[in-house]
């Protein structure tokens, strides 16, 4: 279970709450609102600084819907499934997996539905909406399924994964950019899964966003590295007990190449700079890997509302199948002219929706009957709050000027003027503001103002030339104590 | 037909494509490269910079999938049809009014079924692909469904504008907002249209990107509004002739609600800050305007590749007619508690992938073996070029520190250091890139670097440490001659 405190939070300070609520009609599509949305989007801002600085590393931009060939190819037509079983009385359909696990207490993902429905039959585990007798296990796709065109002409898929894009469109891009490798191509967009449970807000839905990153490379290069991030981080191998090692001992003691240890270490940094500290890397067993993958770690998060860790990203060594499938199925020539090759990928993949949950979770802080978001400045839905005093004489009027000055110099800044300071201080903590300025009498006589910090309620007072470097120096993580005197 | 020249282009040098091309399958995708992306990020961050600076006007993320109830509340379950007529013989389906369009060159947008198959009868059309017999014309329903759940459970919809989610979303917002009118919630997302017909390139595909604005407001303010923008400009009212005129004088002319003509003239300030000129709003005859609207002007720019004015963006007046409509459906209350009362609704709406074509086809020129794409620095995929003269000696190193230098005063700058210099300015035009700066062997005695304009072909020489400066002045549309001396 999600926690509540958050939940309440995300629904009524616009945040993130169910598409469509006034109809309460599916579960698994979550919309994210005014404040939720600024969110994201600083993230997506980080992601894109992070990721896409490299000279040949690109955002491309690739349609949701695809043809039924590209998942023929990418083999996702017949490999993603779930495993789902039907009862004979109700007709209810659930995933078998998942059954078995309430019912025994014991992980069976990626067991084939022969398996599933063997150990179904040993149990004599029933329907759990009406005890009545359970079918095979069968297999369910979980692509949504698109008909195009006045005729139907065309049978067509809703992306499943991002990625497919860019291997569709590689030949182009490689040409575009000079015919050059390592090539990188991100896609930030949506994705969508009949998931058959959905579950754990929006950790689990049917529609989702992801930031998918492939790096196409020369396979002779697959221990060819930019220099480790000085990092040093949890991993938990399939056969090995939980480790914390800097990159360079992992190449040491993991058999892993070079540039995939880089990428993961990479995602660590990442993390870290959002404020994330409880991470690992866990490998995925040869029955979770997804089909497509040669290595597969997920990037694991601890989140305090769930008291678990949980999947928040991943790096997937994909080889060259991708490329040689489409090469195969769509009978073009996607090799590498100068080398009559197929370059090999590496993703780098976030899902985003999970990124700012672990987020939002871990930050989520209560004392006494204060409670608010200690979220990074970086990913903050605002830089500042500016606050009149109280709605009287020229206080408005003079903290409007300030909110406008902060906003040309590049800050977003929340303004309010209603109610008593208090419950507007608590309605910004709640929603993760790191700073709130207010103007008092004071301020009308010698332009100074107070900055209190959202996390320590500590304030400063200071002058409001000031106050851009200063937000600055707090952005990045100074003290207040180091930028100013606490009152 | 789109212009072969930019067509080429934007398929060569990574602008925009068909999707999934290698498949050669369906008609209506289409992709933005590498860097059709930088133009389309830098088109939406110019949007949310011009839209979305009110302090209650923020953008929210809903999904692309919703259920039928949704759709059957606001209309396009019943409402959202295309006419088509079947051939009794191959079976092949058309747009009635657009055989017939073609057949009698005149308009029959907007005329029912009926009225389509008495005009094909009268005039005795066949079937344009075998000549047979037309059966009678009937309603085509333009939305994707998709079926949800493991049971199909949940019939519902690919969003047929990204509309919905606001009024859905409305209740939530206006109370996470502290319930203030007016109150605007904007999308920007894609939007899904089953066409008969894709065409005209991006004008008119299968999935497109939309930015809407809908701005909610008590309908008693419907005459209030901000100062008018300094500004006169086209439009071509139903049942007069065309007219160039401000604001104020359409209050006199249009019977238009003032708030009306304020988004009109706000709609007309942003595209001339991205540098397009040949626009009008045109008038919607009553059996063109979609079915929501009380009032429906689409703004047209002309497009140099088809020779026409297209639409490229909108303000609908949709009255209170969704949130009514939701609330009969959902039998939740959607008014505002303080009046009880539903607010009104003025769209602003931008089709994303026809302004990026609109101003792609407006920037190409050619001059005797040289083309180049004249964009605004605004929505240039880059600020600038830097080039190595030749890569020798440290060039290439000084260029890179150059590169540096501006990426961290904010720049986006791509680096080219191969092939002669002459085909590095040819590549880089062909883009848009509006500024190239050459580092040669005089730059390593004496720091100075040429800056080589894209349109006139001019260069000046100044020092490196005034390359922010300059390039700064130089994207606000100083003259070259203004900043420097004319080498």
């Amino acid at each position: 279970m999600a926690s509540k405190k958050l939940t309440e939070i995300c629904l009524q300070r616009g945040i993130i709450y169910p598409d469509a609520e006034i109809y309460e009609e599916m579960s698994g599509f979550y919309d994210y609102g005014s404040i939720g949305t600024k969110i994201l989007k600083k993230w997506k801002d980080e992601w894109r600084k992070f990721f896409l600085t490299k000279d040949n590393f690109h955002e491309v931009t690739t349609t949701n819907i695809m043809p039924e060939p590209v998942f023929r190819a990418s083999g996702h037509l017949s490999h993603f499934m779930d495993p789902v079983v039907e009862c004979s009385k109700c007709g209810n359909k659930e995933r078998a997996d998942q059954i078995l696990e309430q019912e025994l207490d014991e992980n069976f993902e990626g067991k084939t539905p022969e398996e599933l429905t063997k150990i179904i039959e040993e149990h004599n585990i029933k329907c759990s909406s009406c005890g009545g007798e359970l079918k095979e296990v069968g297999n369910f796709n979980l692509m949504f399924s698109v008909d195009v065109g006045s005729n139907k002409q065309h049978k067509a898929y809703l992306r499943p994964e991002t990625a497919q894009g860019p291997f569709t469109a590689f030949k182009r891009e490689y040409r575009a950019n000079r015919k050059q490798l390592p090539l990188g191509l991100a896609v930030i967009g949506r994705a969508y899964r009949n998931e058959i449970n959905p579950r754990k807000q929006v950790l689990r839905t049917r529609e989702f966003n992801q930031a998918e990153l492939q790096i196409f490379f020369d396979k002779k290069h697959l221990n060819d590295r930019q220099a480790f991030p000085e990092i040093e981080f949890k991993v938990k191998p399939v056969d090995s007990k939980e480790q914390t090692a800097t990159p360079q001992e992992l190449v040491n003691s993991l058999n892993l190449p070079e540039k995939y240890i880089y990428w993961m270490a990479k995602e660590v940094k990442f993390m870290k700079k959002l404020g994330l500290e409880d991470i690992r890397f866990r490998e995925l067993s040869d029955e979770e890997k997804s089909f497509y993958n040669k290595h597969h770690w997920d990037l694991e998060a601890f989140m305090p509302g769930f008291n678990d860790y949980e999947e928040i990203a991943a790096v997937h060594y994909r080889t060259n199948r991708d490329l040689k499938l489409h090469a195969e199925e769509s009978g073009q020539n996607l090799t590498i002219a100068s080398g009559d090759y197929y370059p090999h990928v590496i993703e780098v993949t976030f899902g985003i929706d999970r990124n700012v949950y672990a987020l939002l979770d871990n930050a989520l802080q209560s004392e006494d009957d204060r409670t608010w978001l200690s979220l990074d400045p970086l990913v903050a839905p605002y830089d500042a709050a500016v606050f009149p005093l109280i709605q009287k004489k020229s206080l408005p009027k003079k903290a409007k000027r300030v909110k406008k000055m902060l906003e040309k110099k590049g800050f977003s800044v929340t303004y309010d003027p209603k109610d008593s300071i208090g419950r507007r201080y608590a309605r910004t903590d709640e929603i993760g503001v790191p700073f709130a300025i207010t103007i008092d009498f004071d301020t009308l006589e010698d332009d100074s103002v107070t900055i209190r910090e959202r996390d320590s309620t500590k304030q400063i007072r200071e002058d409001i030339k000031d106050l851009p470097k200063i937000l600055r120096q707090l952005k990045h993580r100074k003290k207040l104590e180091e930028v100013g005197k606490v009152i």
